[in-house]
């Protein structure tokens, strides 16, 4: 189970918009640490849209109440020197390829710093490890729901993806086969220079009809402009 | 060139939420299509931070501006029935891959919708194909400069994580070997009840040592303290 902790967070409409992420990706429990503003404020409020429940159930809290997870995950974008253990990040990336090998039943959190200045050294001292999101050396500092989503979005991806795969069947290996013994076919009739040239437009059509990923409603209504061609 | 094209924006805080990510992950061209808010307001100026030079330079204009870009990429979070062939959307890890493929020179713009209800039908027509966020089936539908974020994220990471990784030299196959070796002599000297267990305790070292991804300097903490048992 993943919570996401805020530590000091400032601006209630930040709360807001991390309460509509999370459940945007399927999570539940937010946890805020020593709150700079209120998450019952007008602002939280809206920005949470449909994810007000999430926001009602949110736990304010001191850093001392993390003691109850197994896993710590700082994320910063501070890059410290080598020398500094705890500030050598993973990517997101990394991250999620880590928790898919730890029991599904483990606690982890997921702290995020404050606005104007993050994660502490010593709360990032308490934390099993760090995460930091690639980004442009010239303005590398996320906004804070920003870094939530990003995080959230890489680590549920892999499970989330059938929700948008799950109703478009692709194109099958024997679908493939006859869309491209038709063009064949149809090659086979029409008259060209050389016979090279036949064979670079069947090489074309076979690379074409592979590099489009076609759904196999794509690939019936190409079958039927290719029936009508024949 | 990838620019970001916001259609029928409805917020300005969005807008320079927005503005912010994109030069988070390096980007500057920003155009608005029929914008319902105003740009120039304190709250796009506000969420900004240290992105207004994007924003200042941001193109408010029609949809036939848009003829101007080689690939339109839609993005959406209703997700249509696969006869409704230009809703049959990619995820953002597949947009990546194909957008690799593609010449640096072309000029791609991403669309997103409003806020209320996205990217009309004959908008999403004039695209080339669409990009779906995979998320939860309870609340599929993110606050588009979370949308945002995400998307431009995917397309950059490979390309930024050198940013976070560049000071980190990671171990190199021989150090995994010393330290491997280390561990092994500090094991033949440690008494055990069968040759097994010793064993066992070895392939645990070097699952360990494999699994934790150490960094150069970590690996040297690691050498100091097998030193010391040594």
């Amino acid at each position: 189970m993943i919570s996401i902790v805020l530590v000091g967070i400032e601006t209630a409409g930040n709360v807001g918009s991390i309460a509509r992420v999370m459940k945007n990706f399927g999570l539940s429990e937010l946890v805020l640490v020593d709150p700079k503003c209120k998450p019952e404020s007008k602002e939280a409020w809206d920005r949470a849209a449909h994810a007000r429940d999430v926001l009602k159930k949110v736990i304010v809290t001191d850093f001392s109440y993390l003691k109850k997870y197994d896993y710590l995950i700082g994320t910063t974008a501070k890059l410290g020197t080598d020398y500094n253990i705890p500030r050598i990040p993973m990517t997101p990336a990394e991250l999620a390829s880590k928790l898919s090998e730890v029991d599904k039943k483990a606690k982890i959190a997921i702290l995020f710093g404050r606005e104007s200045s993050g994660l502490l050294n010593e709360e990032i001292q308490k934390c099993d490890f760090t995460v930091t999101i690639p980004t442009s050396k010239i303005y590398p500092t996320l906004n804070v729901s920003h870094a939530v989503a990003v995080v959230l979005y890489e680590l549920f991806k892999e499970e989330l993806t059938p929700n948008v795969k799950e109703r478009y069947a692709p194109i099958s290996g024997r679908e493939k086969e006859v869309a491209l013994e038709k063009v064949d076919n149809i090659l086979n009739k029409m008259h060209f220079a050389t016979p090279e040239k036949r064979e670079t437009q069947k090489r074309l059509w076979k690379r074409m009809i592979g590099k489009a990923m076609l759904t196999r409603r794509e690939a019936f209504a190409l079958l039927g402009f290719l029936r009508k061609l024949e």
